[in-house]
């Protein structure tokens, strides 16, 4: 069915963000078919009327996810990343099965689509069971394989992930892209990161990895190997014909960021986790300034320990001008553009991120009439310096309505809530 | 009347932290008159009931506020601090009317009380207009007449802040006490700074101040006087039997800190403000080790821009890790505590910012059923990294119901939106 949203705010997130007033946006067959302020028909159409105080924007893109991870949520808090890694988080990993999987992601998904985000990059084990997670909550996903090079298993594992990507790549009607997710440097041998990007090459497929995360895998990569784990990547070559998504790239040199500018790959930028994990500031204002790809993203939620997209927003704008003593770099406008039409581009959706003709329909509806949006002064700042995701109303994606007043269609939350703490009992509780 | 929360999950904030569940809380005459797990008698009270399923915690104390500026929210972002505050906030202040105060206040005092702050510590000038603000959404306060001593009319001034504390300390049932506030250091000079300490041991009133929010006020200061801004206020009084109350303290250098520490002046700490204005970082850890009292603020609406603790508590806890590359510093348990109880006796309220029998009952009933807290792994950390502010559901200071689901009893929200918009259209749109 046809969506005619009417008196409504729009910030439209295309390349001159800008507000429109008692504006109506028109939805046909998953795409915007009209934004502006004719007046519409509506006519065959849901309509949905704003009465001039709620604003519709584009959904949020979350750039970098492990959704399974709400299981440990809050299990593992105030370690060092090395630390929790090892000791509490790939023990933990280590009990997953399909069931517990699928549990997680759809704890997960009703998380975010409830928060407005309607696009997700992850990388888990045992991703088939995110498929019916996300048949449930049919959010718009990018799904890889975590792969682990250095495991005796590796070819097998890189064989099940292209088995994966013959089995699910455009499932549910388009919304799911298959990846591969080479983990990390330091998990992975050069030889195998080659054959990855071989393979990725061939499938047409994104490549996601986790990129000098913290200063001593940075290092330990350069003693290994005698360059960045950037430039091991482009050595085995991630960059030829390949969209890379590079995920936290904190500590970057300057020739690492003119690479990422020079080959469009993607930083997925997360900042709750990297100060959570204390991995440190990754350089985004100079990314900014290089004109990198950037998206912004959670992690998992036991680095975060939300799923919370417009916390991350606000936190990048934040973080970096403290960091940097210039309260001028990300200024709200570049921030909301990296959390919505700039994560999709870095993620390589072309047609996502704006409320623009012709794109997908992935948009949310959001109360701005509360207090903290009052008085009308700048929407676009409201919405990065004191905006809350619990102000989203209605989180659609490619045109279907997939969570309203927090409720998601077909969705019992009640049961999903009590498996998760069954599961968390029984299975991962130390 | 009395009140009964019973069936409720609760975290008592007290120094050692517990939690409760299927707990009850009485409320008798203002204060908590039992905490535990024991059947109650709901005779003669409104009983709440939890169904397991709601938490009930101290309200957030606010350490550091100027409220009216909910007007100029979102309206100069993105600059530095001192160009922030002598090219659009002092010239928009110039305008500020006892009318424009009172509903910048109203506005304020909405988005706090449904957030779950219960204190607040308020520094601002035609402080009399917040009582009438107040009277409407009763939140405990602490308020101080900005003072500015370089002015011509700086005794005058003084003068008035003196009859303010005789007209309205002990206002409003004794909610509303009455301190000084000398602005800061470079808008005062060292006699005034000393004729106000001499004025507030008299009084027995707090003294509110800013203090080395930024690099070159803390320098300057030092040419100015040989002195850090801490050196200084020690050398006027402020620490000899006065309760000073030291907003932001984030350039304090190593005695200054031992001075707040051995005097028991309280550093009020402002995560976003300092991150959002590039004033820096805090030393909070250092701080917290050294025993420093700690409060945890919003600062204005225009340097945040809303007025929410739980954000306040998230950013501290993760903020300093990330700066100091250590993921041990601030844990939840410590930001939780810095944000209610910790805040209260930083600002000088012995019996406020605990669940606690013989306490006030400043308490919070917030819904821990959503997504963001399951599984139930550990509540205090749920708190701290994945809640939200608008998970708040009642609202209660000293045993009365500020806010419930939202609505303030007595309160038109759309009446005060809509004053505080035309305040802002016609008087301070730049």
């Amino acid at each position: 069915m046809d969506t005619l949203f009417q008196n409504v705010w729009v910030v439209t997130v295309d390349e001159r963000m800008r507000v429109l007033q008692n504006a109506s946006v028109r939805v046909h067959d998953g795409r915007i078919t009209y934004v502006g302020t004719q007046p519409q028909d509506g006519n065959g159409a849901r309509v949905i009327d704003g009465h001039g105080r709620k604003l519709l924007m584009p959904g949020f893109v979350n750039g970098h996810t492990h959704l399974p991870m709400t299981l440990f949520r809050s299990s593992a808090d105030d370690l060092e990343l090395h630390t929790w890694l090892n000791t509490r988080i790939f023990p933990m990993e280590a009990k997953l099965t399909p069931g517990s999987v699928q549990c997680g992601a759809e704890l997960a998904l009703c998380e975010l689509a409830r928060a407005g985000v309607t696009t997700i990059n992850d990388m888990y084990t045992q991703c088939r069971a995110l498929i019916p997670a996300l048949e449930r909550v049919p959010l718009r996903a990018t799904l890889s394989m975590g792969l682990f090079g250095q495991a005796e298993n590796a070819q097998a594992q890189l064989d099940d992930a292209v088995a994966f990507h013959r089995e699910c790549n455009g499932a549910l009607g388009g919304l799911v892209r298959v990846g591969l997710g080479p983990h990390a440097e330091y998990t992975n041998t050069e030889p195998y990161l080659r054959r990855c990007a071989d393979v990725a090459r061939r499938l047409g497929c994104p490549l996601h990895i986790h990129v000098s995360e913290t200063k001593k895998e940075h290092e330990e990569c350069k003693a290994r190997h005698g360059v960045t784990p950037v430039g091991l990547l482009e050595r085995a070559g991630f960059f030829d014909g390949n969209r890379a998504l590079l995920a936290h790239c904190v500590w970057l040199e300057e020739a690492d960021i003119d690479t990422l500018a020079r080959t469009g790959a993607a930083a997925l930028h997360n900042p709750c986790s990297n100060l959570k994990l204390a991995s440190g500031f990754a350089p985004v204002p100079k990314m900014l300034e290089k004109g990198v790809r950037l998206a912004l993203c959670t992690d998992g939620a036991s680095s975060n320990n939300n799923l919370d997209l417009w916390e991350e927003m606000r936190i990048c704008a934040l973080m970096h001008k403290g960091h940097a003593l210039d309260a001028t770099v990300v200024p709200a406008e570049q921030a909301l553009y990296m959390a919505t039409r700039g994560g999709a581009l870095a993620l390589g959706y072309e047609d996502v991120g704006s409320v623009a003709e012709g794109f997908r329909a992935d948009l949310i509806l959001v109360d701005i009439d509360r207090p903290c949006y009052q008085p009308m002064t700048n929407l676009v700042h409201h919405i990065v310096y004191a905006g809350n995701s619990r102000d989203v109303m209605l989180t659609m994606v490619e045109g279907r309505v997939v969570c309203e007043n927090g409720a998601i269609p077909g969705v019992d939350l009640e049961e999903i809530r009590m498996r998760a703490q069954q599961y968390y009992d029984d299975v991962f509780r130390m």
